[in-house]
């Protein structure tokens, strides 16, 4: 159920609307648009006395939802969800692109480094890295934990260049809530449910990869699970699925990206690393990602592949990176769309503000 | 790597070549077969230096095996894993087949009981049935909880039944552990490996089901994780896997079952309801599961599907129910197999053991 | 549309309201059953006044069919088809489970002679072997032709098996129909309309394989094809389908079995080598299809499977077949079915008709 | 096996190679590249000598190719195939790209020259509709026939644009390939070897498109049927495949652009419209396409789609078409190729050499 208030309804109003919701034992999640205020209803399903809202002052119209989707829907919000990140310039969401790049996993600080420079130079927003990494064989590298958190943390504090990496189970996601910009959840935790409720209560936003065979709608309702719980920054990510094509490791499903933006107004992201899992794939479906209309690209960089711990074969080397950061510039000019500024451009103001709390957290 | 001792190798030395691979770093899985014991090496991967084992009083051979899956292989334990239940003769993998039955989800103390009343008269051994319910929604019924859990029990106290029911994460694992004589990981999880690895910390045995996707590989090596960590009390579970065939809600691969048997020494069960979802399919892929050769099934009952709160139209009721244990044991005998004994049977026996603590717990 | 006769409607009657859909420029397919004849039309959709036959004597109802397929449907012919071959006792789709064997393709007479002896005396009813085969490669073997055909037929003479073998295009089908007593149409072919149009010309019955990725939909429209143009003696089956599962070659989809039963009044097939491509696994698949209901199973048995032309590694030995033939025999009493009587056994019967013309042509 | 012909090599030495391959009862294929003659030789598989080969003068090495398809191997002819089309400046697989635009099927002269002169104004080169379909049902619209090839052709004569469209069978092979331009073999029929074959005997060029579940190397081997023939050309077409993903009617797989691309020379394009089955999703997709290094786009356009016969829902609008082209201009740009120019632009020309025999033909 979603109730829609007049345009000039007073803050007053919505909050007497709430309250109202509530009291009947319900959630109230009231979004601001543009124009005028949705409230979402989330909650125990069944009866529900329309009516008793109708009348309230402020409201304009109670409307029944029949999708098994709210917050996400665009029908409850129709302007995009733009995700801001304090004390930088960086949006996802926005007519901006934003790029997230890094190695698969963070193997010494002396790797992470030397990457995060790169793709700092390159022009990337976000530094990727997992600390904690969801290997199929117990006895692969499992990353390394918090003190790869460490390393990220330094990463962004020599390049100023903001980070997401992956939490795998509520106790990874404490940590990386504390030292990251954005908290990764991985395909094969999509469906976790109490992974996704944990997340939904943390501040920081979440970056969503679909699952290796969800549906549209499961994804969707995998970032409801996030929101319902009153976290709003949700990104989505195609990162490819299943199928018996073997030319690539997954298929990576652009058509996607224009479901996504049809049906909801989260910002919508691009995986060609685990999406192709070739390296020479990753350029071409990268530029078709964006051609697409995806608002950013996640991508898997490393300056020296065939050592990598994890995930070498899919990954680009720095110089194929910045080709990447070029191609993409390009093509979204085509789309009239940007890309975000290089952060490193603006560390001087970052750098200016060290007086003040570590960035962003 | 495994190392396989000689027929006549004596316990002590047994634990010397333990002691001597944990002192690398390593741990050491010893598993007792039927002639020779075997110990299989896991661990950080890497140059072990073999030499140093092969010398050792008892050791038969040192071999390197090359498969990613080492504790759950047939190569390592050419015996099937048989795991039994304290104070039943109920044993999953043996020869005798075992039938787990119940509601999607546990709704209510008559619910439960009527339901298990019935499914222990037709000769189910397990009642299985969600506390903990991952759904795709938030706003569906996402199970009773630890109130659930406690009707389980009073279902296994009436009818002798043992019960199966499914943990979400550590919180519920916890519980499920406490109350449940096996810990299901649902298709969802089967990538959680967080809850895996507590699961192989406990010392209930654990029913794992494919994941809708996961291919062969993927399966065993979940389960690798489970014994990675010391429990060795593992059952596979197929049940439906994602294609784009709409005729069911998944698609039951039953070529899993001799394709398991044939890699590995774990039983394997056959969920026919999740595995078609729909009800007029459940008998017919139930007695094919048999005639493939499957160790057992897990079936959704219900007396009244239609009101189900979950996957009603995938519940057969209790009379189908007596129908299809009437073939399993009729196509059993076809594969020289049996089906364990009904529990009501049992439960003289049971009951005169009530003055002890609490059955099989 | 469906012209549902009453019970006591004359011979008359129902030739007088073929007439008069014929008039309007329709299809009209009488289609006895039991109690009442039931008449499709097909053609040109479109507005089609139900008044004018309603009125007509002997029509009992006129009812307006929704789902695309007609002739294939339970709906227009509630008792199955069952395909009869004249001077046998073989029937396909009646209460006798049927089973069809012989190599993936003939090379030589030879190698034809000896299979054929060997499923002869394991009790098949039908020779299968190709002598057109459709190879992804076009350096691959194609088969021998109408050699093949020849070599079929003296098989037949033989042992009094019946030949089933694949046609690949009208120009081989032309041949097929001469030669054998039932035209397979194979799964890359199962969208070949102007195949299945010209098969539906023919007066001998044809197994139509599903195609590899086909719904359960598409299979009945492309049986629905054959059966438009005159020809109601099609057998359907399932012979495995594409997905990402890599431990079988296909994912054979036995629930098709009871989903085609519920549709169709079509008799339905299973094909475990194709459908797993693995000869330890065809064993169990086969005992699991007769388990879900299927009417027969066809298998590919080779006494030299590691020297044969195409498909070696999933045709099973003469040994295996029969036991396969034995646990089918068993698991079909358990669903009160039985198998038919080995032809080899009426060959007495047979031969004695041998100054007739030849058996089944 | 592949000779490759030393780069003095006379034409008189590559012909006295091919001869002798053919006096062994092979048959040689000899591709000119830029630097040097290869010569493919296909037949029979099994034992051949390479030594006598090898002492011919002019040949450089004699290399035997394990891969299954060897005309369609990038190893056998580095240099990319370019199509091109008499008495026009079209050529698919240079560094221009090619786009055909169309109903799906044609229904009217009107029809026909209504859209026919809406593409062509955008900047379309080749004209598209089918006049003969292939329908899931017997009782759906399958075309007009020779009639819709002589609607096509007049098309062709008005607005100059290159006509492609599908044959089904060899009767229908032999109409289209004498009104049309290009002959398109549909998704269906992609290992329908006997059309293939067919379709290798034509002088036209072939549209492959990929079947619905194919592998990247079944669609090599459709086109090696093909070249195996002596039709050298042939282009691919990614037209999505199936897969359980329920928000495009197929999944677009564009990674098989950058794969058929680095595997072989043949050209690839692209169709969105059945690749995504939604008209809403044809403009991102071939945008995507384009971005992702495509040859060519092939789309359906209708000026009325909701009273399209077939295919309603995905065809574009003619101002969607047009916004198309625009956009891929700008897409190739990025990549540094063009657009091929109209073929309006270039019908001057065409029409002053109306004195000759018809256009392409």
């Amino acid at each position: 159920m979603l109730v829609v208030m007049q345009s000039h309804a007073t803050e007053e109003q919505v909050r007497a609307v709430c309250s109202k919701i509530e009291s009947f034992g319900f959630r109230a999640h009231p979004i601001p648009g543009a124009q005028r205020t949705a409230i979402g209803i989330t909650g125990n399903e069944g009866a529900f006395e329309a009516g008793t809202l109708e009348e309230m002052p402020g409201v304009g119209e109670v409307i029944r939802v029949s999708k098994p989707y709210k917050l996400v829907s665009r029908d409850l919000k129709p302007d995009n969800t733009v995700i801001r990140f304090p004390r930088t310039h960086v949006a996802i969401g926005g007519s901006e692109i934003v790029v997230m790049a890094g190695p698969c996993s963070i193997e010494s600080r002396d790797q992470a480094l030397t990457i995060g420079e790169q793709v700092s130079r390159a022009g990337a927003h976000f530094f990727r890295g997992g600390a904690y990494k969801p290997r199929t064989s117990p006895y692969s590298f499992q990353g390394l934990g918090e003190e790869g958190l460490k390393i990220l943390s330094e990463v962004r504090d020599r390049f100023g260049l903001l980070i997401v990496t992956e939490a795998v189970d509520n106790e990874s996601l404490e940590l990386v809530e504390e030292y990251a910009d954005m908290i990764q959840i991985g395909a094969r935790n999509m469906q976790n449910f109490s992974l996704l409720k944990r997340a939904g209560r943390s501040r920081k936003p979440v970056l969503l990869k679909r699952g290796m065979s969800a549906t549209l709608e499961e994804l969707l309702m995998a970032a409801e699970y996030v929101m319902s719980e009153g976290n709003y920054n949700v990104a989505l990510c195609e990162r490819g699925v299943r199928t018996f094509a073997d030319h690539t490791r997954n298929t990576l499903d652009l058509s996607l990206v224009p479901a996504v933006q049809r049906l909801s107004h989260l910002p919508i992201l691009v995986d060609p690393s685990h999406g192709t899992g070739k390296r020479n794939k990753v350029l071409p479906m990268g530029r078709a990602a964006i051609a697409a209309g995806a608002d950013g690209l996640i991508v898997e960089v490393h300056h020296d592949p065939d050592r990598a711990l994890s995930d070498g074969p899919q990954s680009i080397l720095p110089d194929q990176f910045a080709t990447l950061m070029h191609e993409t510039r390009q093509i979204a000019a085509v789309l009239h769309r940007g890309v975000a500024a290089p952060v490193s451009a603006a560390r001087v103001l970052v750098s200016q503000e060290a007086s003040r709390p570590a960035v962003a957290r």
